[in-house]
């Protein structure tokens, strides 16, 4: 099954971003024809400054990598570099009602809050709906807010397909499951927004783990008594460790949280040691590949090699059912 | 000068057309480096038949050739032949304020009309632009209409070159002599919309003559009686003998007017005789090139290549302003 995933190149992953989306793309290149994209057309709405918008790309490429993306399973590349995208958006803009996309939630909420929008945001999800139907995709793993664009999505391409003739293949959402079981340092869902992320690299490698270890031990807590028993579920630092914990390690734990007599210091410890044990390899992936940017960037060109090929089939089949060749 | 006209595609001119804007066009051809594209994409918004838009884009090639455009002085090629046009599109949408686009005069129209609109009309003004900007174009010859257009295309571009860095030449507008004075059957301003045109062409080349005579005759005159001294200008039977003939000739029409003691039919007469003279070389012209449709797509094809060279230097210069390269 052609799967197909599009990672936002806007800077460092977090834990809720490894959990909620990144972990559970990968996964699916083991059964699946998985293609990855490294969004930067879609970035260039956000991202203004050149420099941090390359930098921010090449992020993305290492950060999948070293996470496991498998190049000989996978397909992985950048969007921009597959022009069949750009040419079937106009296709596509051509015929959408703007109705549709003025109910879409991205514009709508930002137009709610008054804030300046531009055609970039509006027609997003058009851009979307070519990347998706670019590459015959059947199936497009995405978070719950997405799932409202890949609606847009399969009426777009039904739409064509009823005017013209079948072309595309409507694709279906694959929800991913929510990443809110990640708390971030204060107790809320990790998410960029709160500042309360935990990242999965650092700028500087040789760092990281120590850099991530302290804001571990600033995670908030409550202030009960060591001496009391507590309850696991619903306790932040508990659903911290158990991402990283095998199952006999999170009962253990969970054990000791009933029983009371312990401090949270230890369980921050324990959390540190756990996720540098389980993101420890794909640390010294990342600063491997870090020196290896030629095999990165080759791994990109072959990727959009590849890319392009199905692409400029379904570009081709589009233009002659519409009347352009 | 690098000088872009664009041609849509949407059926056979007539003759407020060819001296409202094609035979300006083309004139431009002589002094200037031109660049003339038939607008396949701009098109698809609205002839959403396969066969009729190839049919039309075709025909349009057909008209600009027979019409003296010279493939050894400009370059003629089809809009969506150049795919680094769809590319800078989304360069440009994104960035490209809502307000400005919903200030443009089609949208507004349409909507104020409540009819439904698509995303292609809203944001057909930025592919515009991309496609003046593609080619460095410096002066664009339009309608008044379209000056709005131009203003927003040297808007987007002036904002990118501010965000980015000099990318874009900003190019400024020539506003074409009004067709208003090409009177149409019925005496108003010739337009397919008030169903009052001559055609320059008819499908069938051998009948074309017959056919627009007949037309001709059928022109709406006023009934004052033959005998009496008339004014020449404002009549739109002598504005339209006036279009074709050489100064002498109008001149001694004009005198003729004055005198009185004449029928219109022989005005009209005059019009089919001198109109015919006038097309008769492009009508044979373009019903050679209907047999040699090789030559014409081989034309198209070169005149491509030509533009993608300058387009694809363009787009380079843009990612690589925007941080995508």
């Amino acid at each position: 099954m052609r799967v197909l995933s599009g990672i936002q190149p806007t800077g460092r992953p977090h834990w809720g971003n490894f959990f909620g989306a990144i972990r559970q793309y990968i996964d699916l290149q083991e059964d699946n024809d998985g293609f990855y994209f490294i969004a930067d057309l879609h970035a260039l709405t956000t991202v203004r400054e050149p420099d941090r918008l390359r930098g921010y790309v090449i992020d993305a490429a290492l950060d999948l990598l070293a996470l496991g993306l498998d190049p000989a399973k996978a397909t992985m590349f950048v969007q921009s570099h597959v022009p069949e995208v750009s040419e079937l958006n106009w296709l596509l803009l051509s015929g959408a009602p703007m109705g549709v996309l003025e109910r879409c939630h991205a514009y709508k909420e930002k137009k709610a809050k008054g804030l300046p929008a531009d055609a970039g945001l509006f027609t997003y999800p058009v851009l979307m709906a070519a990347d998706i139907l670019a590459y015959d995709s059947e199936v497009v793993p995405v978070g719950e807010d997405q799932v409202q664009h890949i609606e847009v999505c399969r009426d777009l391409a039904g739409s064509f397909n009823h005017s013209f003739g079948e072309t595309f293949v409507l694709p279906k959402a694959k929800t991913l499951v929510d990443g809110a079981k990640v708390p971030g340092t204060d107790g809320q869902k990790m998410s960029k927004s709160y500042s309360n992320t935990l990242p999965l690299f650092c700028d500087d490698n040789l760092d990281t783990v120590k850099k991530i270890n302290k804001q571990i031990m600033r995670i908030t807590t409550d202030s009960r008594p060591m001496e009391d028993p507590k309850e696991p579920e619903g306790d932040h630092l508990f659903q911290l460790y158990r991402l990283f914990a095998d199952p006999a390690d999170t009962e253990a734990m969970a054990a000791k949280y009933r029983r009371g007599g312990f401090g949270y210091g230890e369980v921050k410890k324990a959390i540190a040691e756990a996720s540098e044990e389980y993101f420890g390899p794909a640390r010294a992936k990342r600063a491997d590949l870090e020196q290896n940017l030629d095999y990165v960037h080759q791994t990109l060109r072959e990727g959009a090699q590849k890319a392009r090929v199905v692409a400029a089939d379904v570009l081709s089949r589009a233009q002659k059912a519409c009347g352009l060749r």
